[in-house]
Protein backbone atom coordinates (compact mmCIF):
# COMPACT_ATOMS: atom_id res chain seq x y z
CA UNK A 1 0.00 0.00 0.00
CA UNK A 2 1.04 3.73 -0.80
CA UNK A 3 1.06 6.56 1.80
CA UNK A 4 1.62 9.58 0.21
CA UNK A 5 2.50 12.28 2.64
CA UNK A 6 3.64 16.44 2.61
CA UNK A 7 6.14 16.80 5.02
CA UNK A 8 4.59 19.90 6.40
CA UNK A 9 1.31 18.36 7.16
CA UNK A 10 0.61 18.12 10.25
CA UNK A 11 -1.85 15.38 10.14
CA UNK A 12 0.00 13.31 8.13
CA UNK A 13 2.97 13.33 11.20
CA UNK A 14 0.23 11.65 13.22
CA UNK A 15 -0.21 9.00 10.21
CA UNK A 16 3.35 8.41 9.78
CA UNK A 17 3.55 6.83 13.93
CA UNK A 18 0.96 4.77 13.32
CA UNK A 19 0.70 3.46 9.31
CA UNK A 20 3.55 0.83 9.35
CA UNK A 21 2.41 -1.06 12.24
CA UNK A 22 -1.15 -1.10 11.44
CA UNK A 23 -0.08 -2.27 7.82
CA UNK A 24 2.23 -4.91 9.22
CA UNK A 25 -0.77 -6.31 11.21
CA UNK A 26 -2.41 -7.32 8.43
CA UNK A 27 0.86 -8.49 6.38
CA UNK A 28 1.38 -5.88 4.43
CA UNK A 29 4.29 -3.47 3.68
CA UNK A 30 3.96 0.89 3.09
CA UNK A 31 5.66 2.50 0.19
CA UNK A 32 5.97 6.51 1.47
CA UNK A 33 5.77 8.91 -0.86
CA UNK A 34 6.74 11.87 0.30
CA UNK A 35 5.15 15.22 -2.18
CA UNK A 36 3.91 18.35 -1.93
CA UNK A 37 0.44 19.95 -1.09
CA UNK A 38 1.41 23.21 -2.94
CA UNK A 39 0.86 21.70 -6.57
CA UNK A 40 -2.40 19.91 -5.51
CA UNK A 41 -4.03 22.52 -4.03
CA UNK A 42 -3.28 25.19 -7.50
CA UNK A 43 -4.86 22.15 -9.38
CA UNK A 44 -8.10 22.12 -7.15
CA UNK A 45 -7.87 26.19 -7.28
CA UNK A 46 -7.87 25.93 -3.22
CA UNK A 47 -5.92 28.51 -0.77
CA UNK A 48 -4.12 27.25 1.73
CA UNK A 49 -6.12 25.98 4.74
CA UNK A 50 -4.83 27.62 7.20
CA UNK A 51 -6.09 30.35 5.03
CA UNK A 52 -9.23 29.76 4.57
CA UNK A 53 -12.02 31.75 6.52
CA UNK A 54 -13.93 29.14 8.87
CA UNK A 55 -12.11 26.11 8.14
CA UNK A 56 -8.65 27.24 9.31
CA UNK A 57 -9.65 28.14 12.87
CA UNK A 58 -11.86 25.33 12.81
CA UNK A 59 -8.49 22.70 11.74
CA UNK A 60 -6.41 24.44 14.46
CA UNK A 61 -9.27 23.28 16.89
CA UNK A 62 -9.16 19.87 15.30
CA UNK A 63 -5.37 19.31 15.14
CA UNK A 64 -4.80 19.73 18.60
CA UNK A 65 -7.83 17.81 19.81
CA UNK A 66 -6.50 15.13 17.77
CA UNK A 67 -2.76 15.24 18.58
CA UNK A 68 -4.10 15.04 22.59
CA UNK A 69 -6.52 12.32 21.93
CA UNK A 70 -3.31 10.10 20.35
CA UNK A 71 -1.24 11.19 22.86
CA UNK A 72 1.19 12.92 20.78
CA UNK A 73 2.78 16.30 21.63
CA UNK A 74 3.23 18.87 19.01
CA UNK A 75 4.77 22.20 18.21
CA UNK A 76 4.80 23.71 15.40
CA UNK A 77 7.58 25.61 13.64
CA UNK A 78 7.78 28.74 13.15
CA UNK A 79 7.29 29.21 9.38
CA UNK A 80 4.21 27.24 8.68
CA UNK A 81 3.36 25.50 6.60
CA UNK A 82 6.55 25.58 4.39
CA UNK A 83 7.82 23.53 2.05
CA UNK A 84 10.57 20.81 2.65
CA UNK A 85 12.16 20.22 -0.19
CA UNK A 86 15.28 19.03 0.75
CA UNK A 87 14.15 16.16 2.85
CA UNK A 88 11.34 15.01 0.02
CA UNK A 89 14.33 15.12 -2.86
CA UNK A 90 16.61 13.19 -0.28
CA UNK A 91 13.91 10.26 0.64
CA UNK A 92 13.94 9.37 -2.92
CA UNK A 93 17.18 8.84 -3.67
CA UNK A 94 17.68 7.44 -0.57
CA UNK A 95 14.64 4.84 -1.25
CA UNK A 96 16.22 3.42 -4.23
CA UNK A 97 19.15 2.33 -2.12
CA UNK A 98 17.77 1.45 1.21
CA UNK A 99 13.90 2.09 1.47
CA UNK A 100 14.24 1.20 5.62
CA UNK A 101 16.74 3.76 5.92
CA UNK A 102 15.06 6.55 3.52
CA UNK A 103 11.54 5.65 6.27
CA UNK A 104 13.89 6.18 9.23
CA UNK A 105 15.08 9.34 8.14
CA UNK A 106 11.64 10.56 6.99
CA UNK A 107 10.55 9.58 10.50
CA UNK A 108 13.75 11.77 12.08
CA UNK A 109 12.40 14.73 10.07
CA UNK A 110 8.82 14.44 10.84
CA UNK A 111 9.81 14.46 14.58
CA UNK A 112 12.14 17.32 14.18
CA UNK A 113 9.23 19.27 12.66
CA UNK A 114 6.50 18.67 14.65
CA UNK A 115 8.19 17.57 17.58
CA UNK A 116 10.80 19.96 18.06
CA UNK A 117 9.32 22.48 15.70
CA UNK A 118 12.26 23.19 13.87
CA UNK A 119 12.55 24.11 9.94
CA UNK A 120 12.32 21.12 8.06
CA UNK A 121 12.74 23.00 5.00
CA UNK A 122 16.95 24.03 6.34
CA UNK A 123 19.08 21.96 4.43
CA UNK A 124 21.12 21.28 7.75
CA UNK A 125 18.53 20.22 9.53
CA UNK A 126 18.38 17.23 6.73
CA UNK A 127 22.56 16.89 7.24
CA UNK A 128 22.14 16.66 11.13
CA UNK A 129 19.61 13.95 10.85
CA UNK A 130 21.29 12.33 7.98
CA UNK A 131 24.70 11.64 10.17
CA UNK A 132 22.60 10.44 13.14
CA UNK A 133 21.38 7.67 11.05
CA UNK A 134 25.48 7.05 9.71
CA UNK A 135 24.43 8.49 6.34
CA UNK A 136 27.40 10.62 4.72
CA UNK A 137 24.93 14.20 5.21
CA UNK A 138 28.25 16.14 3.00
CA UNK A 139 27.18 13.67 -0.19
CA UNK A 140 23.68 13.70 0.55
CA UNK A 141 23.65 17.67 0.13
CA UNK A 142 25.65 17.57 -3.27
CA UNK A 143 23.08 14.87 -4.29
CA UNK A 144 19.44 16.85 -3.92
CA UNK A 145 20.89 19.79 -5.29
CA UNK A 146 21.47 17.57 -8.73
CA UNK A 147 19.02 17.76 -11.70
CA UNK A 148 18.43 14.42 -11.45
CA UNK A 149 16.99 14.39 -8.17
CA UNK A 150 15.49 17.72 -7.98
CA UNK A 151 13.24 16.26 -11.71
CA UNK A 152 12.66 12.63 -9.77
CA UNK A 153 10.59 14.55 -6.85
CA UNK A 154 8.98 16.74 -9.50
CA UNK A 155 7.70 13.56 -11.36
CA UNK A 156 6.58 11.91 -7.90
CA UNK A 157 4.42 15.11 -7.50
CA UNK A 158 2.99 15.05 -10.74
CA UNK A 159 1.85 11.55 -10.69
CA UNK A 160 0.24 12.36 -7.28
CA UNK A 161 -1.65 14.12 -9.16
CA UNK A 162 -2.42 11.60 -11.91
CA UNK A 163 -3.33 9.10 -8.79
CA UNK A 164 -5.72 11.78 -7.68
CA UNK A 165 -4.06 12.26 -4.46
CA UNK A 166 -6.00 15.83 -2.88
CA UNK A 167 -4.78 15.83 0.50
CA UNK A 168 -2.29 14.60 2.91
CA UNK A 169 -2.39 11.73 4.20
CA UNK A 170 -3.20 10.34 1.62
CA UNK A 171 -3.76 6.38 1.11
CA UNK A 172 -3.89 3.58 -1.58
CA UNK A 173 -4.49 0.44 -1.31
CA UNK A 174 -4.45 -1.88 -4.31
CA UNK A 175 -5.90 0.89 -6.22
CA UNK A 176 -8.47 2.00 -3.44
CA UNK A 177 -8.04 5.55 -1.98
CA UNK A 178 -8.08 6.80 1.22
CA UNK A 179 -7.86 10.38 2.36
CA UNK A 180 -6.88 11.73 5.53
CA UNK A 181 -5.77 10.25 9.17
CA UNK A 182 -9.27 9.84 10.33
CA UNK A 183 -9.39 7.26 7.33
CA UNK A 184 -7.22 4.93 8.99
CA UNK A 185 -9.92 2.89 11.25
CA UNK A 186 -11.39 2.22 7.63
CA UNK A 187 -8.32 1.68 5.74
CA UNK A 188 -7.42 -0.98 9.41
CA UNK A 189 -10.86 -2.32 8.42
CA UNK A 190 -10.43 -2.71 4.46
CA UNK A 191 -6.96 -4.59 5.09
CA UNK A 192 -8.57 -6.62 7.10
CA UNK A 193 -11.61 -7.58 5.10
CA UNK A 194 -9.99 -6.91 1.40
CA UNK A 195 -12.77 -4.62 0.86
CA UNK A 196 -16.63 -4.13 1.30
CA UNK B 1 -25.79 19.62 21.73
CA UNK B 2 -26.22 21.51 18.45
CA UNK B 3 -26.34 18.94 15.19
CA UNK B 4 -26.15 21.41 12.26
CA UNK B 5 -26.78 19.54 8.47
CA UNK B 6 -27.81 20.98 5.19
CA UNK B 7 -30.03 18.58 3.40
CA UNK B 8 -28.44 18.01 0.51
CA UNK B 9 -25.02 16.69 2.26
CA UNK B 10 -25.19 13.31 2.37
CA UNK B 11 -22.57 12.90 4.91
CA UNK B 12 -24.60 14.78 7.09
CA UNK B 13 -27.28 12.13 5.74
CA UNK B 14 -25.65 9.22 7.46
CA UNK B 15 -25.33 11.49 10.57
CA UNK B 16 -28.46 12.26 11.25
CA UNK B 17 -29.35 8.64 11.56
CA UNK B 18 -27.31 8.12 14.06
CA UNK B 19 -26.97 11.05 15.97
CA UNK B 20 -30.25 10.95 18.51
CA UNK B 21 -28.94 7.87 19.35
CA UNK B 22 -24.93 8.26 20.35
CA UNK B 23 -26.11 11.26 21.94
CA UNK B 24 -29.12 10.01 24.72
CA UNK B 25 -26.34 6.87 24.96
CA UNK B 26 -24.93 10.08 27.07
CA UNK B 27 -27.81 11.38 28.26
CA UNK B 28 -27.81 14.42 25.65
CA UNK B 29 -30.54 15.65 23.54
CA UNK B 30 -29.27 17.14 20.36
CA UNK B 31 -30.93 20.54 18.75
CA UNK B 32 -31.29 20.02 15.08
CA UNK B 33 -29.76 23.38 12.99
CA UNK B 34 -30.52 23.21 9.12
CA UNK B 35 -28.74 25.35 7.17
CA UNK B 36 -27.09 26.02 3.56
CA UNK B 37 -23.85 24.83 3.00
CA UNK B 38 -24.07 28.01 0.18
CA UNK B 39 -23.45 30.90 2.17
CA UNK B 40 -20.58 29.23 3.95
CA UNK B 41 -18.73 28.04 0.87
CA UNK B 42 -19.08 32.04 -0.58
CA UNK B 43 -17.72 33.34 3.02
CA UNK B 44 -14.59 30.83 2.77
CA UNK B 45 -14.09 31.59 -1.11
CA UNK B 46 -14.63 27.72 -2.39
CA UNK B 47 -15.91 26.54 -5.24
CA UNK B 48 -18.70 23.68 -4.68
CA UNK B 49 -16.91 20.05 -3.79
CA UNK B 50 -17.77 17.86 -6.29
CA UNK B 51 -17.11 20.70 -8.83
CA UNK B 52 -13.16 20.42 -7.22
CA UNK B 53 -10.47 18.90 -9.34
CA UNK B 54 -9.23 15.99 -7.47
CA UNK B 55 -11.54 16.38 -4.16
CA UNK B 56 -14.79 15.52 -6.05
CA UNK B 57 -13.65 12.38 -7.87
CA UNK B 58 -12.39 11.23 -3.74
CA UNK B 59 -16.09 12.29 -2.37
CA UNK B 60 -17.65 10.04 -5.20
CA UNK B 61 -15.53 6.88 -3.83
CA UNK B 62 -15.42 7.99 -0.21
CA UNK B 63 -19.05 8.41 0.31
CA UNK B 64 -20.07 5.78 -1.28
CA UNK B 65 -17.90 3.38 0.63
CA UNK B 66 -18.55 5.05 3.81
CA UNK B 67 -21.94 4.25 3.05
CA UNK B 68 -21.57 0.98 2.74
CA UNK B 69 -19.94 0.55 5.47
CA UNK B 70 -22.59 2.07 7.86
CA UNK B 71 -25.21 -0.62 6.01
CA UNK B 72 -27.57 2.39 4.12
CA UNK B 73 -28.30 2.73 0.52
CA UNK B 74 -28.66 5.82 -1.45
CA UNK B 75 -29.63 6.78 -4.24
CA UNK B 76 -28.70 10.28 -5.40
CA UNK B 77 -31.43 12.90 -6.75
CA UNK B 78 -30.92 14.14 -10.18
CA UNK B 79 -30.22 17.41 -9.33
CA UNK B 80 -27.60 17.43 -6.99
CA UNK B 81 -26.42 19.73 -5.39
CA UNK B 82 -29.40 21.81 -4.71
CA UNK B 83 -30.89 24.29 -1.74
CA UNK B 84 -33.68 22.75 0.38
CA UNK B 85 -35.13 25.49 0.86
CA UNK B 86 -38.91 25.13 1.75
CA UNK B 87 -37.88 22.16 4.23
CA UNK B 88 -35.35 24.02 6.16
CA UNK B 89 -38.17 26.81 6.36
CA UNK B 90 -40.44 24.97 7.90
CA UNK B 91 -38.13 23.14 10.20
CA UNK B 92 -37.47 26.09 11.87
CA UNK B 93 -41.11 27.09 12.60
CA UNK B 94 -42.07 23.62 13.42
CA UNK B 95 -39.34 23.52 15.69
CA UNK B 96 -40.89 26.12 17.36
CA UNK B 97 -44.06 24.63 18.25
CA UNK B 98 -42.79 21.02 18.64
CA UNK B 99 -38.95 19.95 18.13
CA UNK B 100 -40.11 15.96 18.13
CA UNK B 101 -42.18 16.65 15.07
CA UNK B 102 -39.80 18.99 13.56
CA UNK B 103 -37.05 16.45 13.86
CA UNK B 104 -39.32 13.16 12.40
CA UNK B 105 -40.38 15.88 9.32
CA UNK B 106 -36.16 16.11 8.79
CA UNK B 107 -35.68 12.92 9.05
CA UNK B 108 -38.53 11.71 6.64
CA UNK B 109 -37.06 14.55 4.40
CA UNK B 110 -33.48 13.51 4.65
CA UNK B 111 -34.94 9.90 3.64
CA UNK B 112 -36.40 11.45 0.50
CA UNK B 113 -33.69 12.84 -0.94
CA UNK B 114 -31.39 10.25 -0.40
CA UNK B 115 -33.10 7.23 0.57
CA UNK B 116 -35.26 7.59 -2.41
CA UNK B 117 -33.70 10.04 -4.67
CA UNK B 118 -36.57 12.95 -4.73
CA UNK B 119 -35.91 16.44 -5.37
CA UNK B 120 -35.99 17.84 -1.71
CA UNK B 121 -36.49 21.41 -2.76
CA UNK B 122 -39.65 20.62 -4.40
CA UNK B 123 -42.35 22.01 -1.59
CA UNK B 124 -44.84 19.42 -3.01
CA UNK B 125 -42.58 16.93 -1.69
CA UNK B 126 -42.28 18.63 1.52
CA UNK B 127 -46.30 18.64 1.66
CA UNK B 128 -46.77 15.02 1.13
CA UNK B 129 -43.99 14.41 4.07
CA UNK B 130 -45.98 16.48 6.06
CA UNK B 131 -49.02 14.90 5.48
CA UNK B 132 -47.96 11.40 6.50
CA UNK B 133 -46.89 13.08 9.80
CA UNK B 134 -50.48 14.82 10.28
CA UNK B 135 -49.03 18.27 9.63
CA UNK B 136 -51.75 20.36 7.95
CA UNK B 137 -49.77 20.90 4.46
CA UNK B 138 -51.43 23.57 3.23
CA UNK B 139 -51.16 25.99 6.09
CA UNK B 140 -47.59 24.56 5.67
CA UNK B 141 -46.66 25.62 2.66
CA UNK B 142 -48.44 28.82 3.52
CA UNK B 143 -46.06 29.70 6.11
CA UNK B 144 -42.92 29.19 4.51
CA UNK B 145 -43.95 31.70 1.91
CA UNK B 146 -43.76 34.73 5.08
CA UNK B 147 -41.15 36.95 5.78
CA UNK B 148 -41.07 35.98 9.12
CA UNK B 149 -40.15 32.38 8.52
CA UNK B 150 -37.84 33.57 5.31
CA UNK B 151 -35.90 35.46 7.87
CA UNK B 152 -35.94 32.83 10.41
CA UNK B 153 -33.85 30.41 8.31
CA UNK B 154 -31.13 33.64 6.67
CA UNK B 155 -30.72 34.24 10.82
CA UNK B 156 -29.91 30.80 11.50
CA UNK B 157 -27.29 30.65 8.60
CA UNK B 158 -26.00 33.62 9.40
CA UNK B 159 -25.66 32.47 12.92
CA UNK B 160 -24.22 29.35 11.58
CA UNK B 161 -21.29 31.14 9.90
CA UNK B 162 -20.58 33.05 12.97
CA UNK B 163 -20.30 30.12 15.08
CA UNK B 164 -17.62 28.83 12.55
CA UNK B 165 -19.80 25.82 10.91
CA UNK B 166 -17.59 25.60 7.94
CA UNK B 167 -19.57 22.02 6.56
CA UNK B 168 -22.09 19.68 6.97
CA UNK B 169 -22.29 17.78 9.38
CA UNK B 170 -21.26 20.09 12.37
CA UNK B 171 -21.67 19.68 15.92
CA UNK B 172 -21.36 21.81 18.52
CA UNK B 173 -20.92 20.00 22.05
CA UNK B 174 -20.56 22.57 25.03
CA UNK B 175 -19.18 25.22 22.48
CA UNK B 176 -16.18 22.47 21.44
CA UNK B 177 -16.76 22.11 17.30
CA UNK B 178 -16.88 18.70 15.54
CA UNK B 179 -16.76 18.74 11.48
CA UNK B 180 -17.76 15.65 9.48
CA UNK B 181 -19.37 12.56 10.09
CA UNK B 182 -16.35 10.90 11.07
CA UNK B 183 -15.82 12.85 13.84
CA UNK B 184 -18.41 10.80 15.16
CA UNK B 185 -15.94 8.49 16.87
CA UNK B 186 -14.33 11.41 18.95
CA UNK B 187 -18.29 13.29 19.45
CA UNK B 188 -18.88 9.71 21.69
CA UNK B 189 -15.69 9.74 23.31
CA UNK B 190 -16.73 13.38 24.30
CA UNK B 191 -19.63 13.11 25.50
CA UNK B 192 -18.38 10.00 27.48
CA UNK B 193 -15.26 11.61 29.25
CA UNK B 194 -16.58 15.46 28.83
CA UNK B 195 -13.45 16.55 26.93
CA UNK B 196 -9.88 15.49 26.71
Amino acid sequence: MDFYFDFYSPYAYLASMRIDELAAKHGREVNWYPFLLGPAFKTMGLPPMLETPLIGDYVKVDFARSARLAGVEVRFPEKFPNAALAPARAFYWLNDQNPEQAKALAKAVYHAIFGEGRDGSDPKLLAELAETQGIDSAQLLEVIKTPEVKDRLKQEINRSIERGVCGSPYFIIDGEPFWGNDRLDQVDLWLEKGGW
